[in-house]
């Protein structure tokens, strides 16, 4: 049972102990509230969204504490959801009521320097509302909590990645943030972890999702990366400290990844990986989902391609396409792939294809009068000579004594 | 000047030296008007097609065959386009009317042991009137001209193809033809060669569609292969022989490879790679087209990609989901995708993930309550033992003397 009449210094203490400021007791309330909710739910568990949506997480909190658990509750809660379900969750919720719990989560957290974000802070990233009643409760960040507001893409995929996908990992990375766009992931081995470094190599903004809490970083021999980005970038959970990340909590966590960056780029992913159920879940918020392609024989694209043609998402190849997956960037993006494009070989018009075809039948040495090349092309000398004024102009063509002559292509 | 007038026998002879059995005068003339026009066009010529289906091939080349050009071509021409447009049409034929190059033509095909085939043949393919004036007048075909109404999917791509794409390739119309489907392609080195080839080595029909006459195979380093491809399947051109390929008549030929096939798959295309152009083709017809995604460092496929972004096209990854491209082959396909599906690790239903969740929690020594349990969950104890006893009876769990444990997953 938890001991919501601790004295009021004792319970400010533990809140500003995890790097908040609070102006008032309810704010001091609001936060205890809020990280004890963060150990009584899985992550994502929509009943506890409802109820705190209703009644407020501080009013919540207080009704779960009472003993025996007061009518209200129940009714708060079924005012959102069906009655079963409303007892069901009060009953999956009251096993982890437990005072010791909440002390330790916020005395680790402090431990660490890791910050409570709490929905109303300036830091709250708003883009976490889009999960509606299945946003976290609460948020704790080591590092920069800033950074969870900043644009930025989430670049995931296989834990089993070949060195391919973590050079297109790599690349699409410092890409991005050449772009000014952070660089969401999930912290794991493979195209996770690329993606996370050559962010920071890159002196880019770069955000790590956990699945459990961020006073253990998982998984350990990631434990220099994920400090480094803890230092530089911000390493983010939904669950307190002291949660081991468990099966579940990895696809939740894929969620809050999905619904914290703009859009979502799977680099490799086997027909099973976990990075494709954060693509699913981008595409449930409604946010674009790129998938980069690779060799149809590698078992670490299969998953990328599966996706590609089951899901509505768009391939993939460098960082400027990632980029124009953002509505915000697109515009610009697609101007400077269009600007590559033309510049690649830009042609005259043609529309029929004449100058191509006079092209082809002309000679580099033996010369040919309009009416062979009529015949050769099978066009009209009127034509053909036409045609061969537009590419004499090009320096493609060249009229000699006794015919017309082909040049060599310009170069450059 | 075509002499017309030659004697009937003269002509018969011509008609029956390119494998056809004329039963009337009618169908002689019909042949020779197709052969003729088939030289007197250049691939794609819309005009020509307009007006051979207004007045018929007879008619139109006695019109055009007449000295000076009789009024009622112009007026039969026009009837289908504008007026401009048909004088410009005629004078574009003109200079072709030459008897010379219609004798040489018929008699090279003889030589070669080619076939005319031509509209309202019983081997002429219906696929190819969707091309509307745009089909050819006529065919040249060497080897089976049946083949040419195959059920088939067209496999083309870069000519500067990878080990990669050519086991792609590879691998792709050997699964075709043991699907029973026609694989139609170009020719052409790379993809295409390697697509015939693998055809060929699993006794497969397959189809290869020149840009020059079928007299002369292109290119010269696939003359073995072309003529396997006679001897054992179909070499076939629109252009008659004596015609050299150009780059106007590659792409010309593509939208041919298009429309006899019922769908097309690019294995590998650079940004600019012809094998597009195809696929642009088959889009143009309604044909679905899919595309064989690589790696992206790849230049040999940055086509493949594009297309995959811009168009609307499928990624293919196999025989099979090729083969699905195709209507008629499609339900058959996906079931045998589905049960590849099934058989690689079907689940239990297990919607809110409870079971994962009690799993994850569960220690495969040490023995836990169902109270501990509910806690780790976040759930309910009477909701624990209702997935435990599920998991109990997947063998996944066990209840010993102090609690539950986990059992290893079974095997297969």
């Amino acid at each position: 049972m938890i001991d919501w009449s601790m004295p009021a210094h004792e319970r400010a203490a533990l809140v500003t102990g995890v790097g908040r400021s609070p102006d008032s007791e309810g704010d001091v309330q609001e936060a205890l509230a809020r990280a004890l909710w963060s150990i009584l739910v899985e992550p994502g568990d929509g009943d506890a969204g409802l109820l705190l949506g209703a009644v407020g997480a501080i009013e919540a909190a207080r009704l779960l504490l009472e003993e025996p658990v007061p009518r209200r509750l129940v009714e708060a809660t079924q005012g959102e959801v069906a009655d079963t379900r409303a007892k069901a969750a009060i009953a999956r919720w009251l096993p982890r009521r437990r005072h010791d719990d909440l002390v330790r989560a916020l005395r680790s957290a402090q431990r660490v320097g890791a910050t409570l974000v709490v929905p109303g802070d300036l830091d709250w990233p708003a883009s976490l509302d889009d999960l509606g009643p299945h946003a976290p409760v609460a948020l704790w960040v080591r590092g920069d909590p800033a950074l969870l507001r900043r644009d930025g893409i989430a670049v995931v995929g296989a834990r089993a990645a070949t060195g391919y996908g973590e050079h297109v990992a790599m690349e699409l990375a410092a890409g991005l943030v050449q772009r000014d766009l952070a660089v969401v992931s999930g912290g794991a081995y493979g195209i996770d972890g690329m993606a996370h470094r050559a962010a920071l190599a890159s002196s880019g903004d770069t955000v790590a999702v956990l699945a459990g809490g961020v006073d253990r970083f998982y998984p350990t021999g990631h434990d220099g990366l994920l400090t480094r980005i803890a230092q530089q970038g911000a390493v983010v959970a939904e669950a307190p400290c002291g949660t081991a990340p468990t099966r579940w909590r990895f696809l939740e966590r894929n969620r809050v990844i999905a619904a914290l960056a703009g859009a979502t780029v799977v680099v490799e992913a086997g027909r099973r990986s976990g990075a494709l159920s954060t693509a699913r879940a981008a595409l449930k918020l409604g946010r674009p989902v790129g998938v980069v392609p690779g060799p149809v024989t590698s078992a670490a694209s299969a998953g990328c391609h599966a996706f590609l043609r089951e899901q509505h998402a768009e391939c993939v190849t460098s960082a400027a396409e990632a980029a124009a997956l953002l509505p915000s960037t697109r515009a610009a993006v697609l101007e400077e792939l269009d600007a590559v494009e033309v510049g690649a070989g830009s042609s005259h018009w043609d529309p029929d294809g004449l100058r191509t075809r006079v092209l082809d039948a002309l000679r580099p040495r033996r010369e040919q009068s309009v009416d062979e090349l009529a015949r050769a092309v099978g066009e009209s000398a009127a034509r053909i000579r036409s045609a061969l004024g537009a590419l004499a102009l090009d320096d493609r063509a060249e009229a000699r004594d006794r015919g017309w002559v082909r040049r060599a292509a310009p170069v450059g």
